[in-house]
């Protein structure tokens, strides 16, 4: 199951730190990374979970993919709704 | 399972366009439609089968979401990789 040390947040820096923030965690025993983005980040974190598939843990697999709701407050005490994505990569 | 006549391609026009394209098959009696995108539209994807969940279709459930990674060919021959989202909307 997800824990805070196993999620990998995704914004707006260059894909290849979020990818490199998964290898890390899985060379570090992990055997769950948990990559989740919000809004516009979702497609970077489909990216983000490809590329360390397909280039640098290949034995990596998509065990769940999750999505949903969350409702946001902005600085101006109005809520929006922002669709979100859990991604559960699984190795071994 | 997919056919192509329950499948919605997510692309570029306003999202109720795709809203309203999947509640119309729900409505027409189909069981499952498929929410399908590619690149920066997945995150649109995630926002058509959210906003049907959750304001036109309240019956429907997410039975799965599938990533993957497609090939496309530009006009000058080179290929580019490209995440893609399938996301399996059943209802009933």
């Amino acid at each position: 199951m997800a824990t805070e040390d196993n999620r990998v947040y995704i914004g707006k820096k260059p894909m290849m730190e979020y990818v490199l923030a998964v290898v890390t965690h899985f060379e570090s025993g992990l055997d769950e990374v948990v990559v989740k983005a919000r809004g516009k980040n979702i497609s970077r974190a489909v990216d983000v979970a490809e590329v360390v598939r397909n280039r640098f843990v290949p034995d990596a697999k998509v065990r769940s993919v999750q999505i949903g709701t969350e409702k946001l407050t902005g600085d101006d005490g109005k809520t929006a709704n922002v669709s979100s994505i859990e991604i559960f990569l699984t190795k071994g």
